[in-house]
């Protein structure tokens, strides 16, 4: 068949079979196909889906499409965490030390943000010295060495996934649950995992605002997982406000080590724990969820997490003493404190607010070409539900450059609800798919 | 806006502005937006449609991106006549006439064919010396004299739908109604015409099989013609078999000739007359139908639409002798009778089967640049509704090259349906929208 005809197919709403969708995205990778074809066929794809056959074979061609990692020969089991991504998330820096600590191999692959709030490997590089980029042979001898190690992409694996992204972005096909479900699990399949626990954020911070279409992408997700025999388990988590209270990426280093000292916010503390259980119990199913619960828990509890991200800190060129001395990362030059303006409880800090509020200062960026500024951000003081008076702190802005300031400071103003009585309570883990 | 945004706009069934259209064809005809973008606002124009406002503000667009004829030094009013397409389709060159005979002035821009049939301007090429890639001004020059001329597109007129419909043909965004209509409407509206008479066809031998796609389809190029102060009127007709009995570009001239001497089939004879009386109508309003049927009747059975055609073909570089030597027309070599296999009723002639009988013979040409045959075709010998028995010839394919003459007997023989019963008769001009 053409082109032509496999994208009429799709958008007469037919199945496509396993070799025509290999067919289109070989095409696609390699040129022979163009950028216009592919356009309108994504676009067909937003409008009808695709099938559990067809996200399957999706996922499978885009990993075809570059180098798998092989990582049979390092003993133990291969477990990733990925999420979808919210404000002031890095449960990744948190949960990925626990696991390791219990003996779980994490090959970490991660991106850098776009949008709202950097990605785990900004956060890191807030770090002095933290190399990211390495090579695969580094990153096997780091992961056979402290069972964990960060690394950003590299354009060998999953190249089909690159490309349509880039597609995606510039053709207003980004959101669609099967085109975003095959390119994370390509990706992370490519990591040469053998389980897989997803994050799916839900909320006004999240790309998923609602937690109908966040069950439907870790349902898809899941599925793939189990057609290509891998463990894969996704909690729906909570993200109307932001996790823990800091956003921006020096700030955010600073809040995992103070969760891995046992000083962190409970948020925080209590979603690691969790997914670096799942991890524990992917990784090793004859100990039961609840045995990896008590292991995550006492493994954050005796310093050991800290011990492992030290190790890997100072592994990658980082110095880890960071996690301690705060003044060795890159600090803002300016704070600016937003007072409550009336007294009552908190009902709300709408997430993408101060995620956009941190962007503003620098802490994120809007094209992939830009710089961040690690330094900068926001450190909520309250959260939701607490009770304030007017001019209580509710937050402080910190950044190096004033131009956007007023701006960001309205954001925040804006993203905090006050009101008379207190909101009814949220649950922070609201689904598991498995 | 960005282009995404608009494409993200469109994509979710908002309307867009007249200038977000206007912004977004102007870029694709510069090249300032890729095709890419263009191909998935197409796609998503397929599913989410077009309103009212936004297809007018299309063929607006596409309009402006282009040189406009202004023909308004010419006396008389400028009307033309445009056909979806159908098999045996020479409407144009017997109406035409006809109207131009009234007075009309008919600037008539035709296309060539791609697919079964040959277009309009094939069928002229078939007669000896006939130019149709002639200046503006020679185009202006025999329109004052003659009141009608045959040209074909040339890039200056609506480059966008030019680019716009290439991309369509590769991302399977053809089948579309608004981008239908505004293609239609763009190309049509920049010969400066006051009025417009649009025969939209439907059957099996048609673009549009359903009568209700085709209602939808006139109704649209009915709106845009009214919202730019356009007269416009369409006929939604029958294409279930194929109008009259030739369908071959020099074959379809012959009965162009015959019908302009009244010894044309009945449908033939009969629609064209209805399609000039509707453009003799549009032109002098205060003619009332009626009084333009009769002025079209009697214009034909005079001889003077002949007459007109003569001098437009002489005007032209033709021989206008090919209308009474038929030998001076490309003849085919060889001949091919079909038999009817059993007695009864012809109850259906599948136009298509027809077409692309004739097409495989070289009639028709599936990529722009293959040349055509203009010497070959199918010649009917018998139609829906005629009693055959076993035996009868129902067809003759005329053809110059045995290679794919087997396939196409067998296509002819597919076409036709002989039943024991006689079939429903079937109306011509099956209803008229204005």
């Amino acid at each position: 068949m053409r082109t032509v005809d496999l994208i009429r197919k799709k958008r007469d709403g037919e199945e496509l079979t396993a070799t025509e969708i290999e067919t289109l995205v070989r095409g696609y990778t390699n040129g022979g196909i163009p950028d216009y074809q592919m356009a309108s066929f994504l676009m067909a794809i937003y409008y009808t889906g695709l099938t559990e056959n067809e996200v399957t074979a999706l996922t499978m061609a885009m990993l075809d499409s570059g180098q798998r990692l092989d990582l049979s020969d390092l003993s133990g089991a291969k477990v990733d965490k990925h999420s979808t991504g919210g404000v002031g998330d890095k449960t990744s820096l948190i949960a990925a030390p626990i696991a390791a600590a219990a003996g779980v191999v994490v090959p970490m692959i991660s991106g850098r943000g776009l949008g709202h709030t950097g990605g785990t490997l900004d956060k890191l590089e807030s770090i002095p010295g933290f190399r990211t980029a390495l090579s695969v042979e580094e990153f096997r001898g780091l992961l056979a060495q402290h069972q964990l190690c960060f690394i950003g992409q590299t354009e060998h694996i999953v190249p089909a996934d690159r490309k349509m992204y880039a597609l995606r972005d510039a053709t207003s096909t980004v959101e669609s649950l099967p085109l975003i479900a095959a390119s994370i699990m390509s990706k992370k399949l490519a990591e040469g995992l053998d389980g897989l626990v997803l994050d799916v954020k839900v909320g006004s911070g999240a790309f998923m605002k609602k937690q109908i279409e966040a069950r439907k992408l870790a349902q898809l997700m899941v599925t793939i997982g189990r057609r290509m025999n891998r463990k894969v388990q996704a909690l729906l988590t909570d993200m109307d406000q932001p996790l823990g209270y800091a956003v921006g990426n020096a700030l955010e280093i600073m809040e995992v080590s103070q969760t891995l000292q046992n000083a962190g916010p409970t948020d925080l503390t209590q979603l690691s724990q969790e997914l670096a259980a799942r991890m524990i119990h992917l990784a090793n199913p004859a100990t039961g969820l609840d045995a990896a619960r008590e292991q995550a828990r006492s493994l954050l509890e005796s310093g050991a997490a800290l011990r492992k991200f030290q190790d890997v800190i100072a592994a990658q060129g980082g110095n880890p003493e960071v996690l301690s001395q705060f003044e060795l990362l890159p600090n803002a030059t300016g704070a600016q404190e937003v007072p409550a303006p009336k007294s009552g409880f908190i009902t709300r800090i709408h997430a993408l607010d101060i995620g956009q509020a941190a962007a503003l200062l620098g802490a994120g960026r809007d094209a992939m070409e830009r710089p961040i500024d690690p330094a900068v951000g926001v450190i909520l003081e309250r959260k939701v539900g607490e009770k304030v008076s007017a001019g209580t702190r509710l937050c402080t802005l910190y950044y190096t450059d004033e131009t956007h300031l007023e701006e960001a400071v309205e954001l925040v103003e804006e993203a905090f609800h006050i009101a008379a009585d207190p909101p009814d309570p949220r649950q922070l883990v609201l689904e598991v798919i498995q």
